[in-house]
């Protein structure tokens, strides 16, 4: 998986490196993260583009943009969510072709099978490495904190929909009815769209090539260990498993020394601080208006702001901010100058401020950001800023807010001190099962069988129906026995009282 | 909690003594196992006796052997059942009148609230501790393997009853459909148990005491940390909890050298090895005729045999059996000459077998016994004699098959490679979450509050209805509108029909 998911993966990939493992990266020739060189692996490349290169990627994130300021009403989202499975629709046909001609290169899967690998290890959003996996008969390992099918753990552990919000809903684990009404909608409209756009490119291809008369989701559910991006600092608390490991956090470390230039910078901004702003890399450029009103808010206040922008610079930038291509967020966030972060949402970042304990203004854009933003408003760390009304002023009244009002500050660090307070660092927790299942080739004892049962056994409704009939059969012979020996009685006492009268 | 429960918290105990933790133990009068002077605590004895002594205890367990050697009809069983309910009953009884007397000892109250404890750590099969910790407004964390309501997941974690096995009918995690049949209708029995021999006594003093409108279910489920005496090695996969750690086999540790008789004892075996048997301290005296059998058996063989017995000395006894009143139990499962364990299958014992990699043959008498080797057979790192039918030539051919087939030695020893294979160990795990819930007053974040939702929420039984009345009243609003439409076509055309003949 590309993009900020190779961030992640790359970072368990150094650290099992370090460790003295060999690792071999497959990946596609027109990969935009995932470099064909690198001191930690060695690569093989694909002869088939994945079709999800930097163009593509940038090109939908704009998409989706733009749908998400056409409005928050039901039409609006309905329309973003289509063009969301239509995105992820074109995305699996490739990815399965390419798939498809990976299982056909015979001479490569010969090689691979030849090699004994100790484990694979996938971020599962796409199901490339699971079938691979399955293929080759491995060991298989999840970086995870998306598959094809929604969250992670609606795969893997029960998820009474009572009080387990989807992603997107922005409901807590304390919903109103409406909003368990709507959490159920939403669950239905998930498992159609996963059917209907997901599983139908790999059907074929498990058939084929596994020869396994099973589905995309079984597949999924046979991993031996999910190791999940998050932690429940950050997640309301939910069912979990036994071969779920939480990691959230993993790539966090303390800061390092800033360069030179940028120390300079932070330092001159005196006893007001510092504000940094990031808005990802998928969403490349914002629209200029976006980025004029952001422009204007900053000039008006007393703190340094650094601010990794892309596209024109805003005609209207104050002295005080300083635009750049790139910059060492963690070193950032853990500088006592940094006053605020400014940030779209995603789970690195949102992480990472939690991790060095920074309030977030939260100006979501696409995907899940929304989602793990309201997580950190709901824990009052931080505030939000829907871009669909956002302007100059209420940008500015945002940031005013977050940076006086000191609940926002001091939550953060609350839950800095919750997430930093574990026995194991997650990084070391996470090789540690790594390595777990390659000393005993797998975790068959953490996982679960029981998605080979079919849902109507799973959720016991085949036990209920029999039981339920049970019980209408012996009430009915009981019915029966009782209006039987009424009749007789009833004959009976016809028959004396006849008898009685004709004596 | 008293008996074999004792000896495991105060493993818990001695350890968060050693770390410089002060501990107060609040015990009856009448305890069997809990001293009252420790170099570890200090204790406050309360003034009302449990019944819960020795007498009791070792003559309700032998009334239930009496029973559980009766047979495995249903009647048998049921018989069974209804009698362990009988004594939980008596014995909730009691335990409520102690917690009332303490209640209205005002001045020990003020004490104990005056003394500002930063926890309550307990074990609740019975809720005296929690109801305790709940007026006192502590956090809450348990030493569990059973609450008053069965086996601790299911009080706290979701249990898919297709796959999540009760215990007491041994049956593994996959199970056929009549099997499934059972488990739910066991369930049901459970429930209608727990509220009419449990609940009951203690509803009350809920009302009364903690002046809140709540069930006693309720309390357990507000627990902020669930300390699991099992972990995966021996407990099939099934759902959990972020606020369930597990701890299973904290309490094993290498083995010491053994006292210098008990030593030359063992070298005395020479190749043939050592067998150890112990059925536990609860059943106290064996029925005469089943010791009988047992040494007539061992008596055959040419190992040498320490046997943990008491009672009347079995007159049949071979010389190369030596009784013993106590024996250092996890010094010899560490001991290299140790080939075979005849255990009754308490968790304590069963963990240790586990931890030293030792077979077991299992003598299951009570409780949770036949369940605790069930999960050792099905693992193949065991065989289990059945005390109902057992003679002296089943219990000799028991002996030679686990001892001569290499296969349960071999498995043990996996399952004791998979159960030390952990990042941490499982006391230095638990002691971290103890202190953990000191330092941060609780474990909110990880602990759901779903359980405030009224069973029909949780399981979304509100919302299904509702979505199914709407879909209904759509159906019936189109119906009734194709069905108009069809009128009005249908007298328009008779009309029409009627216009063209009158023409």
């Amino acid at each position: 998986m590309d993009g900020s998911h190779w961030v992640n993966m790359n970072v368990i990939i150094e650290a099992l490196h370090s460790r003295g493992h060999q690792i071999t990266v497959v990946r596609a020739p027109d990969s935009w993260y995932i470099k064909d060189t690198s001191p930690y692996y060695t690569s093989i490349t694909l002869e088939t583009e994945s079709g999800f290169d930097e163009d593509f990627t940038t090109d939908f994130a704009a998409k989706l943009l733009e749908l998400q300021r056409e409005g928050r009403s039901a039409w609006a989202r309905f329309k973003l969510e289509m063009e969301q499975l239509h995105i992820a629709s074109k995305l699996h046909e490739g990815t399965s072709k390419m798939l498809e001609l990976l299982f056909e290169n015979t001479n490569l899967m010969k090689m691979l099978q030849d090699a004994k690998y100790d484990l694979v290890l996938t971020d599962p959003v796409f199901p490339t490495g699971i079938i691979f996996a399955h293929y080759l008969r491995l060991p298989l390992v999840f970086n995870v904190r998306w598959t094809s099918f929604g969250e992670g753990h609606f795969s893997i552990a029960p998820s009474p929909l009572s009080y387990v919000p989807l992603p997107g809903t922005e409901f807590s684990d304390k919903m109103s009815f409406l909003q368990r009404v709507l959490n159920i909608l939403g669950y239905g409209f998930g498992k159609y769209g996963a059917a209907s756009h997901v599983s139908i490119h790999y059907d074929g291809i498990i058939r084929k090539y596994l020869q396994q008369d099973t589905d995309l989701e079984s597949l999924y559910q046979a991993a031996d260990l999910w190791l999940m991006r998050v932690d429940f600092v950050f997640e309301f608390p939910r069912p979990t498993m036994p071969n779920v490991i939480y990691m959230g956090g993993f790539q966090c470390k303390p800061a390092k020394p800033l360069p030179a230039d940028l120390e300079e910078f932070v330092q001159s901004s005196g006893e007001h601080g510092v504000i940094i702003m990031s808005l990802g890399t998928i969403v490349a450029k914002l629209p200029p208006d976006f980025a004029d009103e952001i422009a204007a808010a900053f000039a008006r206040i007393p703190q340094k702001v650094i601010w990794r922008h892309k596209g024109k610079r805003p005609a209207n930038l104050g002295n005080n901010t300083l635009l750049v291509d790139w910059m060492p967020q963690n070193d950032l966030l853990g500088h006592p100058k940094i006053k605020l972060f400014v940030a779209h949402g995603g789970t690195n970042g949102v992480q990472e401020a939690i991790y060095h304990g920074v309030p977030i203004l939260g100006v979501p854009l696409i995907f899940d950001q929304r989602d793990n933003l309201f997580k950190i408003e709901t824990k009052g760390a931080g505030k939000n800023i829907d871009i669909i009304t956002m302007d100059e002023e209420i940008f500015y009244q945002g940031i005013q807010e977050v940076l006086n009002e000191p609940s926002y500050r001091m939550n953060m660090q609350r839950l800095s001190r919750l997430h930093r307070d574990t026995p194991m660092k997650p990084l070391d927790n996470a090789l540690f099962w790594i390595e777990f299942v390659m000393r005993h080739k797998g975790a068959a004892h953490l996982r679960t069988e029981s998605y080979k049962l079919p849902w109507y056994s799973y959720h016991s409704v085949d036990v209920m129906l029999f039981l339920v009939t049970l019980a209408l059969l012996i009430l009915l012979c009981f019915g029966g026995l009782v209006w039987s020996c009424c009749r007789v009685c009833l004959k009976r006492k016809v028959k004396s009282d006849h008898k009685g009268k004709t004596d």
